[in-house]
């Protein structure tokens, strides 16, 4: 599939032969779909793709947006894309009949999303945040709310945004200090400045309904007294006729590294007292409401870091194909002509290298948006609680591992093409800029990590790894009747058995009650934890490649394909696995480095 | 030394307590010096950097060159900095008094250069491609030629450049078509193409000397008819007396990641058949002539990586000891006082990341330098060999570790700021754009890997490898006797063990007479080989660390600067060392996986 952002018959075998979505029709809840309507979804957004959205991906970061007398205009290709996106039906697509949507399982929108997101990962960005804010309304809002917000943006009529982040507060969402001051007539008056805000501003629809987190007068301090509303760039005058401004004003822009088609902006809020904000759900719960779409959110951040790649992968094996330099090691005749740089093992390397973080990344992440529908449709609320344990704990690994790993591989993609690799004459160049800001997006890897080894994995005295195990061993044991996979299974298996140790040693030193040692390698540990991850997601596509080697006739391109596929799940076990060892050794080394110490300051 | 871009108290460190370069005053070539003079080149560099190159270093990237109507202007920037850099002496200071020069040691240029390019990465590329030029026309030049360019270059008035690349050939340089036609008067006409020519047009003087290897006609195929010639871009018209142009015309310029403010242009010589080309040296030898430069080049390369990283260092430090988030994990007070996020042991980890990468591998560069210095000053053939050797060996591995490891500092810097650090706001954006060239520029990391393990390594037997082995045992014996180094000299010693039975491994490969099976991993070898090196770099600085913290008394501050130079040890064999174990497991793993089969292609 050389030529293209991704490969559709890499997407099918994830969905279908690996991940069995299919199945999901067989809740009440998706019963309207079946294996044709989920492709007729990819279609749809390939059409886009390929039609909009590539060709707007340079000239769009080539003229990024800028802050003019108060007003932010986007690229015209942001326009069309929104169009198109909306008028389709990708936009509301997941959500329930009763506001429009299709009740698309998310594993089908988010293979949308890597499709589209690979031809333009700035665009789709405007949908997610949408998507996300309007799911935040239908799951705590009004019924009026609901009618009033949520229906206009599913639409596509208005867009979306979270408003979380203060210049003085960062990740420490603790220290949010926006006030909401109560009216007499249910409404609060919002005041305060939010950053980073993505689609804060643009001209794509004529109002943006922003989520914004507030502390109500009087709230307790800290993360308890946190609120979250509803807040209109402008607001439906008392007549409830036409749109008046809601006092929400841009007063910056930030210019980024990559991703320069969606505006990040700075905006006030209640600058002149008049911004009238509706309190979402239960006062002083802001934060747990947040972070219910917060991981939607994350999960979307690893897809950004996957797509990126995909395209970097496929853009850096056509230049392979295409480009001859120097022979091949073995060539007795240097003066013989060129061969093309594929043939070079280093460069193949690379090229697997990417393979490998692109489909093992894709497949985990897709994985969990199965798991969040499998959680939706569900009745038995312990199946429910089941799946949310599993994905509290996946989550941030899958998100990291998207988004760590999807920078590494597209900078392999940049490394193949050379020199030209770092000029503006191929898209790496932008797709390096573009995915440096995945591990910060939405908590940074840190944040990440202290959420895996400092909340989740101590949870109820490890509940989460005994699910974890239990999904990890069916495969294992799946795995160990068959001739190529066996060796694979087994070392899966001997790692796990040594991250289980692992952890075990971490989780004494937590016992001893000095946070700051227990997580001081968080980071490693949450690194160490999706190569393990991945493992056993490449074991998952092993199984289902052997599966079909085994019993089908195959025609030679399926042949090629599947076979591909164990070849790639090899490249993972010898190339990516052994990372292991490394970050075994130092997780188990009890030398402190990194403590802060009063009377002694290393860095200087 | 918080707030600016580097450490001069690390610099004299590294230059006066480790590497000892004041004895290099013992050479006749270098006995016009002392510490004293070299600290005043190390002062004059500083007061550049400072005053003329920082000040440009955002603007100079904001607005970049263009090719307008076949000239280039570069930013105004470059020419105050050229212009002082020359007249100051530093452009002339390591070349022999014959030619303007002050017979500095290449070691303390180098240290100049480290602060100079951590002030401004592009500006020094103008520099150092004409001291690179000037001293391969030195070297092979008549006299005619030395006068007529090397020492216009030396002045300041005439620039230089290295022609190598053309379209079609990239790193293969037997590949190489530009061809030189002799002439009766013994001149040749040039005509061909060069690409991703660095500073290869400009307004900066009124002349440029290229250095371009092209064939004479008839010349052998390959890289034996390979000749270096001097293009000078206006050559002196027949009368001797004004510049007429030669020829030589800009066709086009690569727009960049980064380093904007050093134009890569695309040269078309002799397109009207009018280019005069003069030959360097002897015919067909062009090719061991110019890695001869290539060398030294390749050495500043891994100092480009290195100075971004030093300047990334400083920055995100100063922004962590800043920059109020959170509170401490242990902090039982949730509601208290925001604590600044060098107090967070993640963030610390990521900063002594940075220090261990900048200072080893600064060490680690100028160690090499020094080897350079000696190698041209050492009257005794056999010593000057023994560094020869030392420096084919070590010059690609410095070069890599800088290159690469320069580029995980800086993007762990830019990590330290978190959304911060992905905006135009701080420099950081710009040095992770400005890095990226690096493991580019002077050969691949992956041309690299091929140069060490497949020429180096099993060159004479395996010589490299002993002197290597002589010099590093001298330091881990030193290290025995210390109480605190022991334990780390114990570890250098069981790693290079392990290291030196894989090379054992690999070349049992080679002897097999598979080249690609031999070379498939070399990159990852040269990765295993670098963090040994670096490993042993800081076992050096330890023992002079340790040394003068056990006979001197010494203020607070130099306690703690020695005391940080044993933790940052500590931080490198606790946290970088393991990283071998990893690699070892992969390099005596003989699974072949990126191996060329025609039968089957993995990679779709």
């Amino acid at each position: 599939m050389v030529g293209t952002h991704f490969s559709r018959k890499n997407l099918d075998f994830t969905l279908f032969d690996v991940l069995e979505i299919e199945l999901l029709a067989q809740f009440d809840y998706f019963n309207a779909h079946d294996s044709e309507t989920f492709s007729m979804v990819l279609d749809a957004a390939t059409d886009i793709a390929e039609k909009i959205m590539k060709p707007a991906f340079v000239d769009s970061d080539r003229n990024q947006p800028e802050l003019l007398d108060g007003q932010v205009k986007v690229h015209q290709g942001v326009h069309d894309y929104y169009k198109a996106f909306s008028e389709i039906g990708l936009l509301s697509a997941p959500f329930s009949f009763d506001y429009g949507g299709q009740q698309l399982p998310k594993v089908v929108a988010a293979a949308a999303e890597f499709i589209c997101g690979g031809a333009h990962n700035s665009f789709v960005m405007y949908s997610d945040l949408t998507k996300g804010a309007a799911n935040l309304i239908l799951t705590f809002g009004s019924d009026e709310q609901k009618e009033q917000f949520a229906r206009k943006m599913l639409s596509g009529e208005w867009t979306g945004t979270m408003c979380l982040t203060e210049t003085q507060a960062g990740s420490s969402l603790s220290d949010v200090a926006t006030t909401a001051t109560p009216q007499p007539d249910g409404t609060y008056r919002i005041k305060g400045q939010k950053i980073f805000i993505s689609a804060g501003d643009h001209d794509l629809t004529d109002n943006i309904i922003h989520l914004v987190l507030a502390r109500i007068d009087g709230a307790p301090k800290g993360t308890k007294g946190i609120s979250l509303f509803i807040v209109p760039k402008n607001r439906l005058n008392t007549e409830g006729g036409h749109l008046v401004s809601n006092d929400v004003v841009s007063i910056g822009i930030y210019h980024k590294m990559g991703q320069k088609a969606t505006p990040a902006m700075h905006l006030e809020f209640g600058g002149q007292n008049d911004c009238v904000g509706y309190l979402l759900g239960e006062a002083n719960r802001g934060l747990p409401q947040m972070f219910l779409m917060m991981n939607g959110a994350r999960l979307g951040v690893g897809m950004g870091g996957i797509h990126i790649a995909s395209a970097a992968y496929y853009a850096s094996l056509q230049y392979a194909t295409e480009r001859p330099q120097g022979r091949r090691l073995n060539e007795k005749n240097a003066l013989g002509e060129p061969t093309t740089i594929v043939h070079h093992p280093d460069v193949r390397r690379m090229l697997l290298q990417q393979k490998a973080i692109v489909e093992g990344g894709l497949c985990l992440i897709l994985m969990c948006y199965k798991f969040l529908d499998i959680e939706r449709a569900e009745q038995d609320p312990s199946v429910k609680q089941y799946y949310n344990d599993l994905l509290e704990l996946l989550t941030p690994v899958a998100k990291t591992f998207g988004a760590e790993m999807g920078m590494v591989a597209t900078n392999q993609g940049l490394q193949v093409l050379g020199g030209y690799g770092y000029t503006e004459d191929f898209i790496l160049e932008q797709l390096a800029r573009d995915v440096r800001i995945m591990s910060l997006y939405e908590g940074t890897t840190g944040i990440q990590a202290q959420a895996v080894l400092g909340r989740q994995i101590p949870r109820n005295g490890g509940k989460a790894i005994d699910l974890w195990l239990t999904e990890v061993r069916k495969d294992i044991e799946k795995a160990q009747n068959d001739d190529v996979l066996q060796t694979y299974a087994t070392l899966l298996e001997t790692n796990i058995a040594q991250w289980h140790k692992t952890t075990q040693h971490l989780l004494s030193l937590a016992a001893k009650g000095d946070a700051e040692i227990f997580l001081a390698d968080a980071t490693l540990y949450l690194e160490l934890f999706g190569i393990l991850n991945v493992a056993w997601i490449w074991l998952k596509q092993g199984i289902a490649a052997q599966k079909t080697l085994s019993i089908a006739r195959l025609s030679e391109d399926a042949l090629q394909f599947y076979q591909s596929k164990v070849h790639t799940m090899r490249y993972y076990y010898h190339y990516e696995l052994p990372k292991a060892q490394s970050l075994t050794q130092r997780l188990t080394d009890d030398t402190n480095l990194t403590l802060f110490d009063n009377d002694f300051e290393p860095l200087c």
